[in-house]
């Protein structure tokens, strides 16, 4: 194999976007197609910069050429060209190489590559997810992720957020037994036991340990230090979800602001959103007009019109009135009870968002029954400062809450739930000293790339899924 | 409690920025320190937004004030003020709030409250983790965490690296039994058996599964498709080392690049460290200060040498030269065997940073035998293109290499290694389709948060650390 650059190369984009200058280029890339015309080859390379390929022209009769090499420059080889940037005859790119020499890194043999020219089903790809962000699909969702990825960090970073890691590792079962992964270096063959039980205190943390679902609880310690904190990092749920929603492990980002109430959180949610989104469209035009092409027609448009319009917002009781109407009015039938108190299934999100009010709408003021013991308790003793946003076709995107700042409310509340207080000892003196009302929202990460690429499986939109049943690579 | 504010109010950074306008303005913050002086009340506020703390001082003759609110506006309350900024006739700053209203939200009794004015030790700190983001010292640390994140994922975007996320839960046991923590949810009490041991096909992924110790493996799969990537997550480590340098969960950035030689990695891994510094030194000013007069003296010094200065650059074999040189003249002695093919101790990596090279060093090519199995090997048929980054007072700081490229030669140490090729086919797939030569490096980040700040124990470096039996929080 030729050795590697010692320094960087140009890569495919640079090459794109650079004017035909005629002068000698080096491009280090995969050949995605080739294609042969008497004494002509032209390559279609991809180094994963961008969408785009870019071309270059082997003429066999200019210059010497090494036969069997070129025979090994197939769909899928690691190649390094030499030649010069020229402009290119054919319609579709300003710029080509005009090859003078190749060096072959690694041929791709094509009678065992799975990668051949022909389309390829989206499960299929999964299963071999080393190999399928080297296809145009892929590729433009990790581009995607990446940008908005970062867009997340640039959104909360001019807007002084700080960023915080909160534990992946945790002694408290934040959601009660049964959704959480256990950590443990305990032999799973005769652990130790004491007193008819396993005995944790010989586990490597000494307790029993899980896999955080949320870093909520912690961001809070953060935010009423810190002011404005937000978290983005993996969390788990071992939910037995074989469902195109759901993973077991999924990215978060998740905000927790002092000082700030329901309304400042709202404005937060829908700025964010619209940041992230307006991002995107802005800085991955090509690989959006891909999704839009290929993937959810029309997505772009339907992007465009949230970024600019206001979402609807309406409390819980407002929104269950809509359903109600509807329903009795016969212009929609639902499966699961309209009634209050009961929680907004799929189908209503999707009426809510895709009938009444056409476009992203945030509920509020939900039944506490149906909603977490942190949340900020509302003088009707039955509703709670919950503001949950919902967005057509995926319905729910960001949950969040005002949260409970009053350290007797909360108390009597995880009371109500027979919930363990000595378990949050810790969190509960958030409360006891200098607690000021404060806010925040969850919102999953691959859930929002699914919403702007209009990819329809969550498996799709991750580099390495883990479901039920699967955790390869 | 008062309630919340709908929109952002103003942090104590922006107001120290503001120059004195007799304007009204309101602050939500928290009572550092309160001192009574005749009629006057002097509060100490701060908010997280920076290390200062903004002055806000009450005329009790001004005005009518609630004394019994008053009297609780102490250490660790939080509050807000309204008044107006004026000019600080103290010398201390050169704005404060002239108060004409205080609204409490939350006390905090001063008999419980365990933040007092005092100095506490790290040690007491660490038990109370969920509050000690308030002192100066966490505060400084967390604002630094933040800016590093942040410079972190400027630097591989503005050089065309995409953030991939790598798996946290893994079935390959990548490093050998016993380093890793496992995943599970079989009950710990009789989980399902079959044939004599444990039916992890019956646990949620059908596997034994793991916490990742690396993203590199996965990272190399998008380097070959994408060109550029880098991860940023988080790993684990169930190494019993009760250390101040161990963790058992911490951060790890990844890069991976294609077509990227040793030389060009060494390159990446300089300029990276570089820029992190250098940022911080630029946009963490009064933080660095702070850790410049309490923590590590002279660190803002040594810190600007290492930015200007070219590391060091020497193979293992001349590394050890030197160590033999120095042990031979008597002018070093060493716990540890001085001798080609022994891995480098603390001690040695301190000796060739502090006296040799006098700052960082990077050394290369070593024995095979104690590197990973996915190194590069060099015609030698003794050593591989590893490349670790050493750094005075910490050691090494980063450790990466060129990678193997060619299949056969993996494959080879693979199996002198006894190693099961089988849980690396797809692994091994990226050596057979279009493999090409690529390097990359991992840097643990709290290490680096330890060198930049001069915090000794690296518990006190992240949010909630978790160690041998401490998964508190």
């Amino acid at each position: 194999m030729p050795e590697a650059n010692q320094t960087p190369t140009p890569s495919v984009k640079d090459l794109l976007s650079t004017p035909a200058s005629n002068q000698p280029t080096v491009l280090n890339a995969w050949v995605r197609t080739r294609r042969d015309s008497k004494n002509l080859v032209f390559l279609a390379l991809s180094d994963g910069s961008c969408l785009s390929t870019i071309q270059a022209v082997i003429d066999k009769e200019q210059g010497s050429w090494d036969e069997k090499l070129l025979a090994k420059v197939n769909t899928g080889a690691g190649i390094q060209v030499q030649g010069s940037l020229t402009a290119s005859p054919g319609s579709g790119q300003a710029v080509e190489i005009q090859a003078t020499g190749i060096s072959l890194y690694g041929e791709a043999p094509q009678e065992s590559y799975p990668l051949q020219k022909k389309r390829h089903s989206f499960e299929f790809l999964r299963e071999i997810a080393h190999l399928r962000p080297r296809t145009n699909t892929f590729g433009a969702v990790a581009r995607v992720r990446n940008a908005m990825s970062f867009a997340i960090h640039r959104f909360f970073q001019e807007r002084g957020f700080f960023y915080v890691h909160t534990p992946i590792i945790t002694g408290v079962d934040a959601e009660g037994a049964g959704q959480m992964f256990r950590v443990t270096t305990l032999p799973p063959e005769n652990p130790p036991r004491k007193e008819g039980s396993t005995d944790f205190s010989r586990d490597f943390f000494g307790r029993p340990t899980y896999l955080a679902v949320t870093g909520q609880l912690e961001a809070e310690a953060y935010a009423l230090s810190m002011g404005r904190v937000y978290t983005f990092g993996p969390t788990f749920r071992a939910e037995n979800s074989n469902t195109t929603r759901h993973l077991a492990e999924f990215w978060m980002i998740e905000p927790e602001v002092a000082f700030c109430d329901i309304n400042c959180n709202m404005d937060l949610a829908e700025d964010f959103l619209k940041f992230i989104i307006s991002t995107v469209l802005e800085e991955c035009r090509e690989d959006m007009a891909f999704f839009n092409q290929w993937i959810q027609k029309g997505i772009i448009d339907v992007l465009k019109e949230v970024v600019t319009k206001k979402f609807a917002r309406v409390s819980y009781t407002e929104a269950m009135k809509e359903l109600e109407k509807a329903q009795d009015s016969g212009s929609a039938s639902f499966d699961f009870p309209v009634q209050w108190g009961a929680d907004l299934q799929s189908e209503h999100e999707k009426f809510l968002t895709e009938t009444v009010y056409k476009g992203p709408v945030i509920v509020t003021d939900y039944p506490k029954e149906i909603k977490a013991f942190y949340m900020k308790q509302n003088g009707d003793g039955k509703t709670v400062r919950a503001m949950d946003v919902l967005v057509p076709r995926l319905g729910e995107i960001i949950g969040g809450s005002e949260r409970e700042a009053d350290l007797s409310k909360l108390e009597a509340r995880m009371d109500e739930l027979g919930m363990h207080k000595e378990d949050y000892s810790w969190y509960l003196e958030l409360r006891k000293y200098g607690s000021v009302p404060h806010s925040g929202f969850g919102l999953g990460f691959e859930r929002l790339i699914q919403y702007i690429t209009g990819m329809q499986n969550i498996r799709d939109v991750i580099p390495f899924p883990r479901t039920v049943k699967s955790a390869e690579f």
